[in-house]
């Protein structure tokens, strides 16, 4: 059996689209805890307190929202190298591109169903400076005591008009850990890993077969008492609370989702010390009937899960 | 530069020593919420709730305290012969075992400082009973509800006449993450990774001289809140408690740390959602001035944390 | 104005009904981590680990579900004597016993829809064994490190044809802290307290319009997290999770609400550091439209909080 | 025997003297989460989000750091006379005063060591800003998502040159809880209160013999997990941590002391669901001996607790 490599890192940082720049910018400084590190044209550049690389969300200021780049780390140059030649065998390349600040050379491709992705190695560490520097020199920045105090983006889940149950594992090197297989056979939603958490990118079928959307992007918080917390913050702060705090059936995941100014739906995340540690993990598989139960502690789904993506159609 | 490789997926169980049989198993299953799994002559094998594999920690009885083997697994069957291979040029080789219960081939080895490890792949899944069926799918057994509800096997820290800091990295892929050098250039201590997570064996110099000892084994929990009610539960059960909880400068970790009744020194820890997800990290230096500022809210090292190693000598 | 007193110091017990003795108790035991401390004919007398009295629920046996009688301890025996006094006047005193095995004399009287109280002052103290004796002399019993291990009782909420406003000021020296008030004008529910807490005994009105049922029992756990927890342990234990955890608009109290065996509904709950201090708290109310927007995070009063009473009618 | 009453409702808030006062009122804004509500001279009067009254701390400027006044709430307009001429009677009134913005008439006293109080009824309730209006009208002011988070004012715990046993329970109505007597019969520490907390104001044995001075000022978060987090958020200000979070073994609260720039001993603390219930509590004495064990999870107390008091001596 072919040995199994894992050529991406993580999934380092994410781009949101939103109509109200600067309304989105304020809720990523106050209540997600975050630093605006640069500044350029109709973009702000954010920074999580715990993130080594020099920023975690991009906000891009335009017509509408959604989710623009994702961006990749490469576990090493030749983990980039053979990524690269998949990509353009898979014909998803796009060309290397050297726009955003904090990174050497980008790969951009996009998936199979057209969300724009970039993929690289070299990387600016985030330098903190008097304001930010923290006490403990093994953390990147000071803790905000702020707000949510998000910790770093755990993933991004997307919507696609077809579940690309193969892309990300053939092409990308990623592993399934679980998922949702319907009555018919296909694919509701599928959970992809890179690391030994047990999932960073994940897709969701669109019930409205659009391509390219954003379902949410979640950042994690160290403790599940940071998001009760989290939850006072948004109520005083008038962020609409969509659903939670609850704990997923699916990964276990104690969660709070929110609608940022822009309409993008962020969650906010607690794993606890769960990860996916087994080289051979068999993908988990959740029925129709089992979805049909609720989340783990019985919570129903709410429907504007399953109606509301970004941007909207 | 040659591209690092990960051959290690994880640390997976620990054999511990005791004079105390009984009260030690008594330990792990009250205090520490595992299942005896099996039992073999002298031995207990014992299960946490989410491992996926069938046992956690196995309890030999004998004259005295300390680690005996530490298993690694390999995360293919081309990364196991990799590892072998290296360790036998290493000198270090003690040839192939399959004496274990849950374990396909194993091939045994000590490090440079005497530690009996064990490096395997093919593994047994842990089968749930009846009694021990969880609701959710995705988890391995029943959340306990019981003591400390420890979720897994964290790291393990040896003590050692020198620190091998070579050996981990050439002859097992692991990676240093943070060290503590003192003023005469000598490492006092080093924390290594395997994984994502930021340390999984840890090498602290012994201050006796002596080899192959024990500082403690480390058992994950999901919440600090756990690691609070764990220190109740200790208190109750009139369990050694040595120091703690508070928080570690080094690598920020919560924890707890008791002396199970065999004298070995467990820790409870937990990390929030602090990972190492840079693939290219430069370990973290601490100095003696750094140290003598305690942890990171301030705590003093207790005394016995530089005089107390299983066995006692 | 007349100088108002606080004759009652707190609900000290109550008696749940359950057509399923066994398993109401196994649940009490298990999940609630309390200890049976004498049984009687059909009945079982529990004890929560912090409660300074004998016993905290008493669990009888018989046809269907509901609530038996409702404790209070009076302040001082010349509390007991004024209230009596009143409840006599009142019409609503049924005389002394000295049926119960924890308490001096009983006065047992019915608020005006019939829900059974007892009142006294004479007490035994909870006595430990070996077995739970705590290592602190500063509490009851030893820390059951088990499911839920709520603390004490919190407060009972009655469902009572009309919900009597009067009756608890006027006779029981209670005070209302909060209040929904329909549009109509009606009261739909209101909370009482005799103490700091921010409310003891609640009265919601029964859409059947039937007298002397129960809604809930709510015992008081140290965190949130242990809520959180419970909720493992529920859901591991087959026990129905009705709603929750989440936060309460109404008093802010975080809550979860599962269905014992027999039917009857207990709520977990923790109100922080939350306390009413003031000793001129002006009643809090709320409208209907107010009580539309659902708990404090968002969350919709699920159906069956409207419909599930005890016993059934 | 005499029926015991409850005059006080509560400690209300205190004044702290500092020797930096733009420091000291950064400290409570910022990591404290505190309001300012009002500037007159040399002082600063600082709301905790909670508090149903204007002010919880009064910060005044001047040469040195200690405690002001302390101010205490009568539970009703009789209550206050009734208070008034017992301290009266006891020779340490010093008259009525209306200088204080949130209060109507307040009798000035001391108490047998030299501390300076206030005791009113008549008091202003906080008034929402729109900065400061909560989501939910059943608090004072919005949650502020910052720093500690702390809620409400929790107790004073002065130092004495003789702890005055008597004192508080016969002119104040007060109810000793638990105590500290030494082996040669002294009382060195003595936990009043006059609620439902199981304590309220504190006195402890002045080491240096001096009169008047301060040990702490304790603030009530609502979960330990608040605590950790203000443990990150002072060491990221550089306060001062003495020591903790740890547990005590006296009263069990969950505790972190700090030292505000002035000098001052802050502490953060939080009991869970501890309440003092019972109306007839007999007061628990603590050894020597037993005090010898340390807090509750045996962390040792700190020298510096000891010898730290303000005004330094």
């Amino acid at each position: 059996m072919a040995e199994k490599i894992r050529d991406i890192a993580h999934v380092s940082a994410v781009e949101l689209l939103t109509p109200v720049l600067d309304d989105t910018v304020r809720f990523f400084t106050d209540q997600m805890a975050m630093e605006v590190v640069e500044r350029r044209g109709d973009s702000a550049y954010l920074h999580a307190w715990d993130d080594y690389e020099r920023f975690t969300v991009k906000i891009t200021g335009g017509n509408t929202s959604g989710i623009g780049r994702t961006w990749l780390r490469a576990r090493s140059p030749q983990a980039l190298d053979r990524r690269v030649r998949e990509i353009e065998a898979a014909g998803l390349g796009e060309g290397w591109s050297k726009d955003e600040p904090g990174y050497g050379p980008v790969y951009h491709f996009t998936d199979p169903d057209g969300h724009r992705f970039g993929l690289y190695y070299e990387t600016q560490r985030y330098v903190a400076s008097d304001a930010t520097r923290p006490s403990l020199k093994n953390q990147a920045a000071r803790f905000p005591g702020r707000g949510s105090n998000v910790r770093r983006l755990d993933h991004v889940n997307f919507l696609a008009k077809d579940v690309p149950s193969d892309f990300v594992p053939t092409v990308l090197t990623g592993r399934a850990s679980e998922q949702i297989v319907l009555d018919n056979g296909t694919t509701a939603a599928i959970w992809f890993t890179f690391s030994d958490k047990s999932y960073d990118l994940v897709y969701t079928r669109d019930w409205t077969g659009t391509r390219g959307r954003l379902h949410h992007v979640a950042f994690a918080t160290d403790t599940r008492e940071d998001i009760l917390r989290a939850a006072d913050v948004f109520l005083e702060a008038g962020v609409h609370i969509e659903t939670g705090p609850h704990k997923h059936a699916i990964q276990q995941t104690f969660f709070l989702y929110v609608w940022e100014p822009g309409g993008n739906r962020i969650e906010l995340c607690n794993a606890g010390a769960r990860l996916l540690l087994a080289p051979d993990h068999e993908v988990v598989t959740w029925t129709e009937a089992e979805r049909a139960k609720g989340q783990a502690w019985g919570l129903q789904t709410i429907e504007s899960f399953h109606t509301h993506g970004t941007p909207p159609v």
